[in-house]
């Protein structure tokens, strides 16, 4: 049992560091087994961290940014005497960061941690191990923290609808999007999460129904395709989604199929909300339009599941994220509050 | 090879009548099965022609539609000398006809074909035969038309959206949605067909990418969310579906996502289009709010491929069509005519 938010828990850790900064190593609860199995994962090098990242093992920019942290420290274990100590990990970290390109957590993690090692001084590893540990405790406050502002808007619904998941098993706390809804629910209060499965990975069936069935929070699985329907029969009183990258403008970039919602919402009028953490915001870029946008391989359509669903030869196209502009988003919900209205001056004043 | 427009023509039969109107039965091809193999399941009495229907061997409103009438000509084979002829008719017309509530074109071919049972006279099967083979004939017909009025529309894009099967496969010939680019690419014209892949049973990836592979057309297979981005990136000139049931007023039911994507459509400033036969159409509905919605079992979502997608005991909302209101069709194209603006007066004026 992790435990997150005062009597708030979730039955299970997505990450943990194993023994000292030495000799350690890290086990990552292994996302792509859920719901099937519960079945983990020990990385003892950084290429391990990143493979894992790749292949989604550990997902969701928050625990990928914290898993990319604790990566750092494996790469510093590794690095053989005599070696040029820091242009290796400076290696190691241009390695990890590129894992993913389009959640800036990630790269902002694996700097942090790199600054330490930089810094050098006593124990260069052990500080590396404290700055990971300290990004994991950290994560875990500010999934609290946004918990805490997204309650109020959870609490007067009844349906609320959520795409991929961004929720515990996407951080090293109660999730982003799924934060306001963990501290509703403890708080007694009781609603019905629609839970886009969100293809091709499923991230919605798979992991965010798991998680929150396990809190006793009722998931209702619906196909993607299916939340005009859900919204056009006033089922959801609020859309909430995570984010991988937020510009300075309040663009978001998150799962490929965000937009398309954030389209419906205005149609029907449901606020439309992302939930992240101040660390998601890269107030380097003007818009979204600077967002580097991640291809997946066309395999994970046409061969869900294992199995060929689309004929042999015919092309797919496979964006892993889409930008949601600022003028679509009802509300920003971060550590540091609720930006709204999305704009420039607003973002800047909470984050900047 | 089946010949379905002048020179247009797919290498595949979706059904057919073999042998004589005594002792004759129907061979499905087995759409459950694609891509990946062609098998054909052989129909020898109306129960079976239901059951093909349910579990989706033969879908498309109008090739249920053809399947039905023939569903009738074995209904009236197997009805025992001493029984009741007309009142076993009529409850095999019931039962085939219920077999799927939402698409109009079932029960009104089933009807057809029982109105001609009914009137008796004659050899009464080979009647009945009769009128199912017209009604095969027509449909192939009605796409051919269908395909004349929409080709001019397709030739201008180099980009063209459709959502689930309206193809070959639906029909008794080129299809609904794809008979104006099975014309257009039987003209010369070269372009590219996103397919959204039409979760949960993929008939998108699984079938029209087939189809149009098949035909030389280039398609491009994509997760049903991703169309918003796909417009977003100017990728796509229109979008054109087919329709399950249109109503007096122009609201068109249609496969779950094709409201979310005339949503999108509206946002883009996309034409949005739907070809249907006049058979499709329901003029005793006022509005789609009349539409009875079918429910598909929750398994469709959650186990996906033979494989548990969700975790056990999450409940899943699995509503098979979805109604696009008629103020967000750019047109209905019809075998008579383009219905454009889409207004009660327009479409009675083509259909009443």
């Amino acid at each position: 049992m992790s435990e997150l938010s005062g009597q708030i828990s979730v039955p299970f850790k997505v990450m943990e560091w194993i023994g000292d900064a030495e000799s350690g190593y890290l086990r990552l609860l292994d996302q792509t087994a859920l719901p099937g199995e519960m079945t983990f994962l020990d990385c003892r090098d950084h290429q391990a961290v990143r493979s894992a990242i790749r292949k989604l093992v550990v997902r969701g920019a928050p625990a990928i940014g914290v898993a990319g942290g604790y990566g750092m420290v494996l790469a510093a274990q590794n690095i053989p005497d005599g070696e040029d100590f820091l242009s290796a990990l400076e290696e190691a970290g241009e390695y990890l960061g590129s894992s993913r390109p389009t959640a800036v957590n990630l790269s902002w993690a694996v700097r942090r941690v790199l600054d330490v090692g930089r810094q050098g001084g006593g124990d260069i590893r052990e500080g590396m191990l404290r700055e990971a540990r300290a990004i994991d405790a950290e994560d875990a406050k500010l999934c609290r923290a946004i918990g805490k502002y997204a309650a109020p808007l959870i609490r007067k619904n009844q349906g609320i609808l959520t795409h991929c998941n961004a929720g515990a098993l996407a951080t090293a706390g109660i999730g982003t999007a799924t934060a306001g809804m963990y501290v509703a629910a403890a708080e007694g209060h009781r609603f019905t999460v629609y839970c886009d499965e969100t293809r091709p990975l499923l991230q919605g069936s798979r992991l965010t129904a798991w998680e929150l069935n396990q809190a006793g929070i009722e998931a209702v699985v619906i196909t993607d395709s299916t939340a005009g329907q859900v919204m056009k029969e006033n089922r959801v009183g609020m859309v909430i989604t995570g984010a991988d990258r937020i510009a300075a403008n309040g663009d978001v970039a998150n799962k490929i199929g965000t937009y398309p919602l954030a389209v419906l919402s205005k149609h029907h009028g449901v606020p439309f909300h992302v939930a992240a953490p101040y660390s998601t915001f890269d107030l380097s870029l003007k818009t979204g339009r600077e967002i580097t946008i991640e291809q997946r391989a066309p395999e994970e359509i046409t061969e869900g599941f294992g199995k060929r669903t689309a004929p042999e030869g015919v092309a797919a196209y496979c964006p892993a994220f889409d930008v949601t502009p600022a003028e679509l988003i009802t509300s920003i919900i971060t550590d540091r509050g609720i930006i709204s209205p999305v704009s420039e001056k607003n973002l800047r004043k909470m984050i900047g």
